[in-house]
């Protein structure tokens, strides 16, 4: 399991070349707090933390996985020591208001930080990640004696939480949610019913677990529209924060998972459980959908920080490896061969995946803007600037987490391929990275879901194609505003086409639409994957755009090698990944019968 | 785990209705004996036998896994049994000559009997598999008492045999092998080293176990010409068979895999072991490549077998699993929500497995055909014919092996994705498809060395580009044959442009390679997936015309659903996967500069 050094230079790159996160901050009201040297400190605080403290534990977490007895889940040997180290670096807090303990920075350190504790250890960084969920709806719809009783412990870190969603029918189609919540005289509620793939749902590492609920009154409507909320903590706590009598929701068992195995996937029965309202009667889908694009940018990380350990793992081995001889002559001749990174098509793989974690976290980090922008809004009370913030990074939701986690998968494939047969013998650790990743296009919306959300809300039903005529100006702007550069004009040029291809699909999936409604699915992910292409390709030609004038100004003469990588790569990138956009392209605007028109029973394989 | 059902109807649809088997068997010298009653009596008991005896064992299999101890190798529980009737049926020796105790059977129905264990239970198949390789080797390479004493007990399946090529230090370059074979008084030879990633290398499945090691001789000259092939027997056996003392080669360990954990991988140390030497001295790597394509074939076997057995799991679940409604309306009114399968994007993953599936069969049936020609070339001793046949298999070879490969984890992943949630849980056994199914792009050749092998070797090298101009050729006789059919024209018309684009882009690398070496490696993983997608677009070609035909002459009235469903996925494949073509074309023909231009030591994630 190669050991995790934090990418800070490429970091730091983006940050401060590439998106100018120093004004980005001083526009927020929080800003002031995310001067250059909280941020250097936070940076490298973080760094440190996920180095020395939960990157050793990545590959022995996933050895030993958790264990389940009597309803009691123990994480991995070290889990619990380095939560606390966690918990006592303030790190939950982070982006969370000081009046609850928070520091109040911006969202997007928070977001960043994540991304360095996923890379280093997905499988840990899943029990604090979940508490976020349950901290924003507890923020958002919380009364204030619900804020005060469960914010402070859950932003400390001593408490955490879960979302509990999903259950044994249902996953995606919430509608079919079954569990009960029945009126108390006392105001409280008692919630019968099985949730399934609760992460951190039960665990050792804090003194009380907060689970947000999805259940429904007795009264409540059928289907998604009588969905309610509640909290219901494992021990129920006083008013004055202490911990009460243990609530009845217990874990039936965990489950056996193909990867992140140090992550406890609980199975929670809630047995007339107390349970208090949060948000509204019946508008609990709704509440829950307030914080999907953040959670969805979350899990879109996942795609990053794979992408980022595999290429870490591979990369050394490239260089050290020896197996026959370049095609272009011996690269080192006094060696009984060369290593392997002198063959072109083992670059084709590194390069793929440095494509994949450095354009992918561009992505990321710009995202991350304007969720500080939402989380800025919804500090100040003003929800129409919220939910402006918020439509804007619905659109890039579903292409950062569909994209970049089917990417991500793909690179950490790439890197297990690097290591030849020996990538598939667990000691090495590549293994683990593949089977990690492969949850990252399962859950928070499988891929297909992120796909339907893109073409069949944001574009076509809720815009009619304009988000894509509105971002498309964008990135024609930013090639205007290059097309004089002769090392920038071939970026500009084929971005140029591909923005018009891509209103074209867009019109054309949209004419289709009107009488071929499957199309919409049909074309769905090929649509997502053209998207993702020509979005990162966008992101690709930012940095290439910095590096080049660095370069030629010599500003960047201290490191010149990181400039010249980011333009090596992202001239890879436009001419090895971005072609793909024409099988997707060519596949996407056929109509969807050939798919649809074939009886269910007659689709076999024992005729 | 999906309970496998052999395909019987697509298999005698591919053997009787496309590929005319029985005339091709009737030019074989053996083809007497695969009469359609023989071949039935084998489809069926080999059916049977995988369904109800090895099918059972491939999740318990995995999730006991091999034991180690003391140097002995425990196979998990069922296995022995499971092995036992294996010999007991007289599987191994299938297709082996009847003077050893086989039944002289063509080569393609121990391929195609290899197809249906490796979907059951892969892991298992690997044992009697590795047994293959030791056999041929004998077979053509060994004295006339090496055979008498080794082939009847292998052949029949009592004893098993091995292939001991890479060591620590290397695995495609095999010219830095260092295990030593010091020559005896008595002719035999004493061998001295450590061969890794052996598989079946050590088990108790059978009496004794025959390696083929591949060694150097004190005088022997460096590299690949200096490699000497050698007969070590697990238990020394005595001229009349009998088992003599146990030889000093040592299981030290095996290795923990990330899939086909059922399959005992050793790492097997040669301490002065005794040895024979088995052919000419020095021209150990020579013989090995004898059966390298005919390996390779069984090992791009592994493709179909994960992606047919993904689809098995994947399709009752889509049928079965509720969640929302189809886009163009309530498919299921009387149900809580559609069955998945009603969403065209669940087709188009359902789909792609079937293509793959099918398609990829279509190729391997085809490439048996070859191999049937070359093994009865080798039993007529007809050298110049072997030679023939082998040139034509070795331009399939790379293909099957490179592209089904990288074809069948793509499947494996998309039957997992049905699942969403619960694909990524054990129990289900898809995630197990997908783990066992990654190591098939490794082993025998990863993907970029059949690549080269395609590019570099078979396409430039050997032939200057006539490969490509042959099989073009051979596809457009086929066009024009079916030009005229108003089904058949859409096929045919789009296979002419690929074959066109197929030609131009041979000319057009191999110009680019006179002065740049590198391409060769840079463009070759791109150039091998575009030739798979085209040849299987052949292979759905010629699929499609006969189960269009049938369904017009009303001789495929009884069970027209499964010419329908052929007629889909044709049609699918054409829509949906062949487009990626452009993606591999686009990609490949750019110059392997920026690849290959920046300094290995500034190619970093650590500035």
């Amino acid at each position: 399991m190669p050991a995790y050094k934090a990418p800070l230079h490429d970091i730091r790159f983006l940050m401060n070349e590439v998106l100018d996160y120093p004004a980005h901050y001083q526009k927020l009201s929080n800003g002031e707090n995310a001067d250059t040297d909280t941020v250097n400190m936070i940076l490298e605080g973080a760094a440190d933390f996920c180095e020395n403290v939960i990157s050793p534990l990545n590959q022995s977490g996933d050895e030993e996985g958790c264990h389940f007895k009597d309803g009691e889940v123990t994480t991995p040997k070290g889990f619990k020591e380095a939560y606390d180290q966690f918990v006592q670096g303030g790190w939950q807090g982070l982006s969370y208001p000081e009046e609850f303990g928070g520091q109040g920075l911006p969202m997007s350190l928070n977001l960043i930080k994540s991304e360095m504790m996923g890379t280093a250890n997905w499988s840990f960084t899943m029990y604090p990640g979940l508490s976020m969920g349950c901290i924003n709806t507890i923020l958002q719809f919380g009364t204030e004696q619900q804020k005060n009783l469960y914010l402070p412990p859950l932003i400390a870190g001593t408490w955490s939480g879960t979302m509990c969603l999903t259950e044994p029918q249902c996953g995606t189609d919430l509608g079919q949610v079954k569990s009960k919540a029945e009126p108390n005289e006392d105001g409280t509620y008692s919630i019968s019913g099985t949730k399934i793939f609760i992460s951190a749902g039960e665990h050792d590492l804090t003194e009380n677990i907060i689970h947000i609920v999805l259940a429904r009154l007795p009264d409540a409507p059928a289907g998604t529209r009588g969905i309610s909320l509640f909290i219901v903590p494992k021990f129920v706590a006083n008013a004055d924060g202490s911990i009460a009598e243990r609530n009845p929701v217990t874990c039936g068992s965990i489950e056996h998972k193909m990867g992140i195995r140090a992550s406890a996937t609980a199975v929670l029965n809630f047995d007339n459980a107390k349970g208090y309202l949060i948000g509204e009667k019946n508008k609990g889908l709704h509440a829950m959908f307030t914080f999907m694009n953040t959670a969805r940018i979350g899990t879109a990380v996942q795609g990053i920080a794979h992408a980022e350990l595999s290429f870490q793992g591979a990369l050394p081995y490239a260089k050290e490896r020896m197996s026959m001889r370049a095609l272009s002559g011996k690269k080192e001749p006094e060696k009984v061969a060369d290593s392997i990174i002198h063959h072109a098509d083992v670059r084709r793989m590194l390069l793929t995946q440095k494509s994949i974690a450095e354009g992918g976290r561009a992505m990321i980090y710009h995202a991350a803007q304007i969720a500080d922008k939402m989380n800025d809004a919804l500090l100040l009370g003003d929800t129409a600037s919220f939910e402006k913030h918020d439509d804007h990074l619905g659109f890039y939701t579903p292409i950062l987490k569909g994209f970049l986690t089917e990417m991500g998968y793909e690179a950490a494939n790439h890197g297990m391929q690097v290591f030849g047969g020996h990538g598939y013998i667990k000691e090495w650790g590549m293994e683990q990275i593949v089977r990690d990743s492969r949850i990252s296009t399962l859950y928070e919306g499988t891929t297909g879901v992120q796909a339907l959300d893109l073409m069949g809300r944001k574009v076509l039903l809720t815009s009619k194609g304009k988000v894509i005529r509105d971002y498309t100006a964008e990135i024609l702007k930013f090639c205007g505003q290059h097309a004089r550069n002769k090392y920038m004009r071939r970026f500009a040029w084929d971005l140029t086409k591909l923005c018009a291809q891509w209103n074209a699909l867009t019109v054309r999936i949209m004419l289709t639409a009107r009488k071929d409604r499957d199309v919409v699915s049909s074309a769905s992910v090929d649509f997502l994957m053209f998207s993702g292409y020509v979005m990162m390709a966008y992101f690709w030609a930012q940095q290439a755009a910095v590096a080049s004038a660095k370069l030629a100004s010599g500003d960047g003469a201290e490191v010149p090698e990181f400039y010249k990588a980011k333009i090596k790569t992202a001239d890879f990138y436009f001419e090895r990944l971005l072609p793909r956009t024409q099988g997707h392209a060519e596949a996407m605007v056929n109509p969807s019968k050939t798919m649809t028109s074939l009886a269910a029973e007659h689709f076999s394989f024992d005729y």
